[in-house]
């Protein structure tokens, strides 16, 4: 928690965040605003949804060019689902960013999640945008990371700070989780903010190697919403010489980007709607990289899966069976599998003794599955929560 | 009730049954043995789980010669994942009941359902074979149809009679569900017994005929055991003209033997563990019916999906966001959803005077959900179960 509260305060040189309250949620504060005071470079990850919300649609657009001023969020309204009335209500609401910021529209991307299928009521959007706008402050990281949650438990913050180039660089990242945790993204909102210079396709592949083995290989629940939307930001102010992918200065700061982004994902499963338990499945011996990718993601999809996540229960047999049915070559007398590192299976035979055992690692907060497939050298891991009554509970009463 | 139980009294020409108990599991019978009076021609529909439990295996590598004499079944544990001791259980039981019968033990096929992982313990297993062989008798369809669940709450049973070529022939058919129902099968178990006369390449085209838009559309969570198996079994003793696929018996045959399958698939999927709702997903417009079948089945398969039918929610945005993962080509901007034949949205933008009546059928035992695509002549249905927290809860805690 004190690193959270740290997180909170933290500066970004080059740029301000304000998080206030419009009312489209029922309580708390539902609209973010981030802006640089200057032109920052831009990239973006966005949802593979073909029915992808009209914010997602706009800014995919905008960020073509691989600039932007600022970033409008607003929660509790997803705006997808929503016709010609949706895009309005993007390009109305940017449109009052930019004109305060004195920018061209095209500079302000846009941002929401929340309920799918209602149409944006802009006499509540609207004042809450002019009211971010006048918070607007250097010191409103925090506000803006508590501004773009749903259901999610706590704010998702990860802080790095790291030298390059005789420069000291900042990146702060600030996450939304929720239900529709999934592959290829979710109702997963991230925003990174670096003051770090970077050119526009550096910008663009590191987000893209980042989010690949972190923000994607996380499922809550299977679904990828209308509305997933990576951003990242880089001011400049840190007057680095620009990084290039194949520096050690590239690297360094791909890696620092890819640890923050890993530590946003931990905390977006840890916060599953429901979850008590955050399990990693790694997958190795698969026939290729791809095939284990399939059989950790199905058993992180899997509901009998999750449930026996849920109950602590080492019930190993339906991981094989999971994996029987992933669409990954196989050979059940082949597979060996370790929960938390205790050998329950051996060659697809049960280790019956090993139970007790595994039972208890099973219990953990944190668990990791191993599966071992014996078939070659792929191996790729997922990172998933347990289903409990709890998600169903909420998830059964969301729109009415 | 009045149905099921005049079921349980069916008389096939040729059969004979039984269903006892053994010990395998907790409590009731949990041995059924099916028994043709002469050699019966035998087709079969099997799980494509690559980790297939050792009877499946069995059983695949028999039933290729097209004929069959007896059906061995087991409920508690499903001899999946138990390495060369599956398969000797499986022989060993097989060439009880062989000898007993005074047939090769390739006349006898052997089905299982219940626990991953767990040797069968043969002492507990062979015994109830004994029972079950002195047990038969041409009225014990009830008991064997009892003896073959597992976590079901009621047996599961169908029969049809009709006139082919001048001659009363029967159908009668024995299923089990539980969880794990889904596409491409599930642990699910069923048996059809006709005293029709068919020829084994007609026996094969009728079973995939019926089991494609029957079973193989019903969903209660996405998994795909290791066990699924149909089998069909045909005495002859109704002494009518062998059916050809092309013939109007032979077409009558299958449209009653689609129509038995249907109503077992409807009671499986009522039965999904924790179940409350039975939801139909029609799809319409789609490019393909490949991309309905992915509509429906993405539908039928998501938590979120799941956890709206069980709350009778009519969050119709969550249909339309995971018709956008499914694969299927959308625009989102032409799709029409209905439920209950309540339009909630048209052209993808949201009807809002419509929810409180569509909230009224989507509390309905069953509930019909329709999606039109708009974009081509493709479509496709789906039987699922709503995802309720007594699912969570029982599957939570089944092998400890």
């Amino acid at each position: 928690m004190k690193l959270r509260r740290r997180a909170h305060r933290v500066l970004v040189p080059g740029f301000r965040f304000a998080g206030v309250r419009s009312g489209l949620k029922a309580t708390g504060p539902d609209v973010a605003l981030i802006v640089a005071d200057r032109t920052a470079v831009a990239a973006g990850v966005f949802t593979t949804n073909r029915a992808a919300a009209a914010p997602v649609r706009v800014t995919q657009a905008r960020i073509a060019s691989g600039r932007a001023r600022a970033v409008l969020v607003h929660a509790g309204n997803a705006n997808a689902c929503t016709g010609p009335h949706g895009r309005r209500t993007v390009e109305i609401s940017t449109a009052r960013v930019a004109r305060a910021l004195g920018v061209p529209d095209a500079a302000v991307l846009a941002c929401a999640t929340g309920k799918i299928g209602v149409p944006v009521p802009h006499d509540v959007l609207l004042p809450g945008v002019d009211a971010a706008l006048a918070a607007l402050s250097p010191r409103g990281f925090g506000d803006a990371a508590r501004a773009i949650l749903t259901t999610d438990a706590f704010p998702k913050t990860a802080v790095r700070r790291l030298r390059l180039d005789g420069r000291d660089v900042t990146l702060a990242v600030a996450g939304k989780g929720g239900g529709m945790i999934a592959p290829k993204m979710a109702t997963l909102l991230v925003f990174v903010m670096t003051d770090a210079r970077l050119g526009a396709a550096f910008a663009r592949t590191a987000l893209n190697t980042a989010v690949a083995t972190t923000l994607n290989a996380a499922t809550v629940d299977g679904d990828t919403s209308t509305n997933d939307t990576v951003l990242l930001l880089a001011s400049g102010a840190a007057h680095n010489r620009a990084l290039a992918a194949s520096s050690v200065a590239g690297r360094r700061f791909v890696a620092a980007l890819t640890d923050a982004l890993a530590e946003i994902t931990e905390l977006v499963v840890a916060d599953g709607e429901g979850a008590a338990h955050v399990v990693e499945i790694q997958v190795a011996g698969a026939r290729s990289d791809a095939d284990a990718e399939r059989v950790a993601r199905a058993i992180g999809d899997s509901t009998l899966c999750k449930t026996a996540f849920h109950g602590g229960d080492p019930n190993w047999g339906r991981f094989i069976c999971t994996a029987g049915y992933s669409g990954a070559a196989l050979d059940v007398e082949r597979v060996d599998v370790t929960i938390g590192g205790v050998a329950v299976c051996r060659r697809g035979r049960p280790i019956a003794s090993a139970l007790a055992a595994a039972a208890r690692k099973m219990r953990a907060r944190r668990v990791v599955i191993g599966l071992d497939l014996r078939l070659g050298r792929g191996h790729g891991r997922v990172l998933a929560s347990d289903l409990s009554p709890a998600y169903v509970h909420f998830n059964s009463a969301y729109s009415t």
